[in-house]
C-alpha cells in the first residue's frame, strides 16, 4: 500500500508541477524535481504522514522505478537523436560543442580540486563536477529557442546540433567515469589506458552492430508489422548493450543510449520510427520521467544552500559563464556575429535531464558520500541539482534581457 | 549486472518461445511461461551459471518488474474490454458466463476441501482453486475461434462476450479473495458481510467515477492533444483506484483493471483510444507480459507433477469438464444447438493470463505456502499453472478432433 500511495502521490505532484513549468517556458523536469524537493522539505509539517514521506527516498520499489526511468530516458534520448538527418552544419556545431564542453569540464574539475578535501574519492568527484557542468539540457535549449522563434533558424539548428554532440560527449564521459566508479579508485596511467580502451571497444562494438547488423534485423521485423515486436526488439538490444557495458566495467545506462542512437528514422522507416517515438515519449514524458525527476528531488537537500552557500553560488556562476564563453567564443570563431554567438552560448547554459541521470548514477554507485565530514562532498549531489535548476532558469532570463 | 543479465535473458527467451507458440495457434503466454519453467529446470546443468539462474526467482528487481506486469496487464485487460460496444447478445452471453463460472468455481472449492489437509489457510486455498478454475483466458479463446474462422460468427461473439464477463467475475472474486488474504483467516458471517460491502463499495465508487467523472476529465485532456498526458492520466487514475482498493483491504490490482474498464472508445474518442491501446499493447505484449509470465514460470516447480500426479490429473480433467459442461449446457439452455454449444463450452476451457495474475497475487500474499508439509498445499501454485497450460493446449486439440 505504501508503494502504491507513493507512486500516485509522486506522479500526480510531478505531473502537475511539471505542466505548470511548461506554461512559463521551462522544462517539465524542473517542475518535477521541485515537486520532489518541496515534498521532502515539508515532511516535518505533514503530521501523521511524516514517516510516510520521509520513507520515500529509501523505498526500494521507487528506486527500481527510477532505474527504469534512467533506462528509458537514455533510450529515448538516443532514439530522438537523428544524427544522419538533423545534423546541421556539422563542422560549426562540432566546434561549438567542443568549446561548450572543454571549458566547463576543465573549470568543474578545477573547482572540485579547490573545494573538496583530500581523500580517496576526490579525483573522481572533481571529474563528476566537470562532467555535470559540461552536459547541456537539449529540451531546455529547444524551449528557449522556441520562445524566441529561433527553433528553425540557422542559429537555432547549430545550437541544437551542438547540444546533441554534447550529449554524446557526456555519455562518453559517463562511460569513463563509471569505470572509475566501478574500480573505486583513481587508476594509474596503465589502468587508465585500459579503461579508455574498454570505452572505445564498447562504442566500437555497439557502433558496428548499430550500423551493420541492427538495420537488417529491424528490416526483418518491420516486415512482420507489429509494433510490440519492434518495441521488445529495441528493449532487448538496449539490455544486451547494457550487459556488454557492464561486462566491460561501464554502467549499463550507456547501453540504452547506444541502442536508441541507431534506431534511425532513415534506416527503419518513417512509420515504425514515428510509432516507436510516440510510445517511448508517452512512457518517459508521461510516467517514468516525472517519477524519476521527482525521485531525484526527494534525494536532494535544500539545506545544502545554507551550509555551503559560497560553493553553490560559485558553481552556478562558473557553470553559466564557462558554458556561455566556451560555446559563444567557438561560435564567434566559426564566423557568427556577436548576437548569434551570445544566443548560442546562453542557449547552451541550461543543465538537466542527461546530466541529472549522470549524477544520479554517481550517487547510486556511492561516488557521492552523504556521510562525508567534508561539507562540499556531503552536499555535492544537492549542489549540482541546484546548479542545474539555476542555470536552466537563468539562461532564458538573461537572453530575454539581452534581446529586448 | 545480474539484474541486467537476468532481464535480457528472460525477455529474449520469453519472446522467442512466445512467438514460436503463436505459430502453432497457442497464446504467447504459454511459451513465455514455458521459457521460465525450462530455464529453472535446466539450472542444475548450467555449470558456472547455475547460481545465477537459481537466484532469478528471488531477484527483487525482477519481482518489481513482475508487479509492473500485473499492473499493466490488468490495465490493458480493462482497456481492451469495450463493454458498451462488443457486448453481443448480453443475455445469452451472461447466461453462458454464469454457467461457465459457477460449475468450475464450485468444483474447484470441493476439490480443495477434498485434497487439502485441515489448516488455517485451507478454506482460502480451496477458494483460490475455485477462482482459478473459473477464469477463462480470452486471448486463448480468441485464438481458437480464429483458427476455425469463427471469430466474427454469432457463436464466436457470444463466446468472447461470455469470456469478458468471466474476467469481471474473476476480478470480483479476486477482490473478495484478496480481502480474505489480507485479514489472513476465514471470516465469520458478520466479517464476511463487511468484506462483501467493501468490495461493493469499491466497484460502486470506481464505477460512478468511471461513468460520470472520468469522461469529463479525459475530454478536457483530449483537447490538449498530447498522448503522454492521456497516458499519465490513465496511470494516475489506475494508481489512485489501486490505493482506494488497498484502503478498503483489497488488492491494488483490481484498481488497475477498473481504471482501464472505463477508458472506452465511445467516450474518449476513436483516435486517443487507438493510440492508447497501441502503447499499452507494445508495453504489455512486448515487454512486461513476457517478463511477467517468464517470471511466473520461474516460480513453478515441474517436479510437482511427479509428487502429486493424481491431484494434478484430476485438477486438469475437472477444470476442463466443468467449464465445458457449465458453459455448454448454459448455451444449450439459451437455444444453441449441440455443435455450437460444444464449441462455446470447449472454447471457454483455456485458462491463463488473468487467472495467472490472480494466483501470482495469492502466491505473493503468502496464501500458497511453499513450505507446507501437505504436498498439495506445497505444490498448489505449480499444480494450478500446469492445469492452465494443459487446458489451454487441450481445448483446441479437442475442438479439432470434434469438428473434423
Amino acid at each position: 500500500m505504501e508503494t502504491i500511495g507513493a507512486l500516485v502521490l509522486l506522479l500526480l505532484a510531478a505531473r502537475v508541477s511539471g505542466m505548470l513549468m511548461e506554461r512559463i517556458f521551462l522544462p517539465s523536469a524542473v517542475g518535477e524535481m521541485l515537486a520532489g524537493m518541496v515534498l521532502i522539505s515539508i515532511a516535518q509539517f505533514a503530521g501523521p504522514f511524516r514517516p510516510f514521506i520521509e520513507g520515500l527516498p529509501d523505498n526500494a520499489a521507487l528506486r527500481h522505478v527510477a532505474d527504469l526511468g534512467i533506462f528509458f530516458l537514455l533510450l529515448m534520448a538516443g532514439v530522438e537523436m537523428q544524427l544522419s538527418e538533423t545534423v546541421h552544419d556539422a563542422r560549426k556545431s562540432f566546434a561549438v560543442a567542443v568549446g561548450g564542453v572543454v571549458l566547463p569540464l576543465g573549470a568543474g574539475i578545477l573547482l572540485g580540486f579547490a573545494f573538496l578535501e583530500d581523500g580517496p574519492q576526490r579525483t573522481a568527484q572533481a571529474m563528476l563536477i566537470g562532467v555535470a557542468l559540461s552536459i547541456t539540457a537539449i529540451a531546455a535549449s529547444a524551449k528557449i529557442l522556441q520562445e524566441f522563434g529561433l527553433l528553425k533558424s540557422e542559429t537555432g539548428r547549430v545550437l541544437i546540433t551542438a547540444a546533441l554532440f554534447d550529449d554524446i560527449f557526456g555519455l562518453f564521459l559517463l562511460a569513463l567515469l563509471s569505470s572509475f566508479i566501478v574500480s573505486g579508485e583513481l587508476p594509474g596511467a596503465y589502468a587508465f589506458a585500459i579503461m579508455l580502451a574498454k570505452v572505445v571497444v564498447f562504442f566500437a562494438v555497439t557502433g558496428v552492430l548499430g550500423v551493420h547488423v541492427y538495420p537488417r534485423i529491424s528490416k526483418h521485423i518491420h516486415r512482420r508489422q507489429a509494433a510490440e515486436i519492434e518495441f521488445s526488439a529495441l528493449v532487448i538490444v538496449a539490455l544486451g548493450y547494457g550487459f556488454l557495458a557492464e561486462l566491460l566495467g561501464l554502467h549499463w545506462a550507456v547501453g540504452a543510449f547506444m541502442a536508441g542512437l541507431f534506431m534511425e528514422r532513415s534506416r527503419i522507416g518513417k512509420q515504425p520510427y514515428k510509432s516507436m517515438r510516440l510510445m517511448l515519449n508517452a512512457l518517459t514524458a508521461g510516467i517514468l520521467g516525472p517519477l524519476f525527476f521527482a525521485w531525484i528531488g526527494l534525494q536532494a537537500n535544500l539545506t545544502a544552500i545554507l551550509e555551503i552557500p559560497g560553493f553553490i553560488a560559485l558553481l552556478i556562476v562558473v557553470a553559466f559563464i564557462t558554458k556561455v564563453l566556451g560555446g559563444g567564443l567557438a561560435a564567434a570563431a566559426t564566423g557568427y556575429g556577436r548576437r548569434d554567438s551570445a544566443i548560442i552560448g546562453i542557449g547552451l547554459a541550461p543543465r538537466g535531464e542527461i546530466m541529472i541521470v549522470v549524477i544520479s548514477i554517481a550517487l547510486a554507485a556511492g561516488l557521492i558520500d552523504g556521510n562525508s565530514a567534508d561539507p562540499v562532498a556531503h552536499h555535492l549531489f544537492s549542489a549540482l541539482i541546484v546548479m542545474a535548476l539555476a542555470n536552466t532558469v537563468l539562461a532564458p532570463l538573461v537572453l530575454r534581457t539581452l534581446l529586448r
